[in-house]
C-alpha cells in the first residue's frame, strides 16, 4: 500500500525549439489537474492514466490526437498503446484517422477484442462499431504540422534525420500506480513528419512505445520511433527495473544506449514497482511532469526542474 | 570464426493434429535443402534464410504465404519480420495481401525505406512500387484454410481459445548465423484463423516474433500472437541469452513462463552468438529442424528428434 498515487507524464523528447517550451509545459500541466481531477473522483488509475493522455490529444501543443504531424501523403495517421499490469493486458491501433481520443479506441481493443493491436482502416471500422464520433482533418491538423512537412520537403525529406521532434511537437505519454501497487501505461503519437502513409511506429508495440507489469514497473517512451522499435526500448528499461536498478538510471543508461548502437535519441518516463520514478533522455530535450504531494514537478531541458501548486 | 554455418528453422507451434506432422516434415525439409543451396551459392546468411522462409511461405502444410489462415472476413491478410543481427536493422509488414512472399517484401522495407514496420494498403502500394508480382486469392487460399475458418464459426468464432494451430497450419521461422558470426532473423505468418481484419499479431514485431543481435544471439517466435506480443517473447529469450543461459533452457524457461503469466502457449528457436542452438515449445507441439554437419536433424512432438541427410 503506497500513500498517494503516482502520476507521470511525458510530451515528447527531440530538438524541440525553445519557442514550444511553454505551450508543453502549460500543456502538461493542464493534463496533470485534469488527471488529479479524474483520480479524485473516480480512484481509476487506468482512467486517470487515459485522461492525461486525452488532455494532451486535445492540445496542439503535442503530437498526438489533434496536433498530430502529416505523413509523405500529407495525411494524419495516429497510433496509441495502452498496458495494464495487473494482467499484462494491452491494447493498440495504427493507422488510425479521424479520431479526437486514439488512447479511448487503444482502451476499447483492449476491453473488446481478443486482440492487441488494430491496424488502419479496419481499426476506423471498430471505432465506428464502438461509436466514436469522426473528427475532420480540420479539427486535427494544425498550421504548424502543415509548416513541418513543408520544411522537411524542403530540406530534402529524410525522417531518418529529422527527428520526431521536427516542429516543436511530440509523442505523449502517460504512467501512474495507484495506492495498491496497480499499475498503468498510455503513449500516443502522431508518429514523425513525413513518414510514409502506413509507418508504424514504435508507439504502439508493447515493448518499444510502452510496457506495464506489476511485477516490475511501467514505461512511457517518446523519440525516434524507429531506433526505439528496434532497441525494444520499453522491454529493456523493464528488464533494467527487475534486475533492482534505480529508475532514472535505467531510463537514462537504455536511452543512451539505444543512441550509441541504434543512433537516433529516445527518452522514457518510468515508475518502479516500489514508487521511484525514472525520468531520462538522450534527445536534447523531452518534456516531463509528475505529481507528488499535491505539487507538479516539470522541466524539459536537461537538469531543469519546477515545482508549481496543483 | 565458426566452422560452419547454422539454420534452425520452424513450421509453427501449436495443437497440431498427428495427421500435419508428415507434410511439416516434408516442407521443412524441403526448406532446409533449399536454404543449404543457397548459402552454398552465394555464403549470403540473410539470403538464405530469407530463402528458408520462402520455400515455406509456398508450401501449404505451413500458416504463411500460400495456406495462410483467413480472417473473420474470410481474408488473408499476412505478417512477416526480417532482423539482421549485425546493425539490428529490422523490416516488417501486416495486413499485406495478394503476394507470395512477405518475407521478401519484409526485406524491401529494411532495405529501402527508412522505417521498420509498414502495414495494410500502403504496405502492398510499397511491394508494387517494389515491383513485386501479384497473387490470386485462388493461389494463397487453400482448402484447409476455408475448412479451419468454417470450423471456427461453428465453434463460436473466440480467437481466444483457438490457438494458432487450429486447422493444423502455423508460422514459419528461419534464423541463422554465418562463419563469421553475423545473424539473421526471419517470420512469417498468415496469423490465427478466425482474427479480426485488421489484427497485428506478434510476427512483425521486433522483440516479439523475433530479434536479432549479433553480440547477443537470435530468435524467431511462433504461438498465441496476442500472448507473445503481450509477453515480448522474443526480447526475453535475448536477456536470457546476454545472462549466459543456456539456449535450450532460455526458449524452454521464458515459454512457459509466458503460459503461466499470460496464457496461450507459444514455441521458439534460438541460437546464441557462441552458436549453440535452442529448441522449446509449451505448446503440445512444435514443428522444428536445423542442419548440422551434413545431417538435418528435425521433429514436432516433445522429446522426438529425427536425423536425415541432406
Amino acid at each position: 500500500m503506497f500513500k498517494e498515487p503516482i502520476i507521470v507524464i511525458h510530451g515528447g523528447a527531440g530538438n524541440i525549439p525553445d519557442n514550444r517550451d511553454q505551450p508543453k509545459f502549460d500543456g502538461m500541466l493542464t493534463a496533470i489537474r485534469k488527471a488529479h481531477s479524474v483520480y479524485t473522483d473516480t480512484l481509476s488509475i487506468i482512467d486517470t492514466c487515459q485522461a492525461a493522455v486525452e488532455s494532451m490529444e486535445d492540445n496542439e501543443a503535442f503530437n498526438a490526437g489533434r496536433g498530430s504531424v502529416l505523413n509523405l501523403k500529407g495525411e494524419i495517421e495516429m497510433e496509441a498503446l495502452i498496458m495494464e499490469g495487473k494482467n499484462m493486458n494491452a491494447g493498440s491501433v495504427t493507422g488510425v484517422r479521424n479520431i479526437a481520443h486514439p488512447i479511448a479506441l487503444a482502451r476499447k481493443v483492449m476491453d473488446n477484442t481478443p486482440h492487441v493491436f488494430l491496424m488502419g482502416q479496419s481499426a476506423n471500422e471498430f471505432a465506428t462499431k464502438m461509436k466514436f464520433e469522426t473528427v475532420s482533418d480540420d479539427y486535427l491538423m494544425t498550421d504548424a504540422a502543415k509548416i513541418a512537412l513543408e520544411n522537411f520537403l524542403k530540406m530534402g525529406g529524410s525522417p531518418v534525420t529529422t527527428e520526431i521532434g521536427h516542429g516543436g511537437v511530440g509523442t505523449v505519454g502517460a504512467i501512474g500506480m495507484n495506492v495498491d501497487g496497480h499499475m498503468i501505461s498510455c503513449t500516443s503519437t502522431g508518429g514523425i513528419t513525413g513518414k510514409m502513409a502506413g509507418r508504424v511506429g514504435d508507439t504502439p508495440v508493447p515493448g518499444a512505445g510502452g510496457y506495464c507489469d506489476n511485477a516490475v514497473g511501467t514505461v512511457s517512451t517518446t523519440g525516434h520511433g524507429d531506433s526505439i522499435m528496434r532497441y525494444c526500448l520499453a522491454q529493456r528499461i523493464m528488464t533494467n527495473l527487475e534486475q533492482g536498478v534505480e529508475p532514472n538510471l535505467a531510463v537514462q543508461n537504455e536511452c543512451e544506449k539505444l543512441s550509441t548502437r541504434i543512433g537516433g535519441s529516445a527518452g522514457a518516463i518510468a515508475i518502479s514497482k516500489e514508487g521511484t520514478i525514472g525520468i531520462g533522455f538522450s534527445s536534447e530535450k523531452m518534456a516531463w511532469a509528475y505529481l507528488e504531494k499535491g505539487m507538479i514537478h516539470y522541466g524539459i531541458k536537461k537538469g531543469q526542474h519546477f515545482t508549481i501548486g496543483l
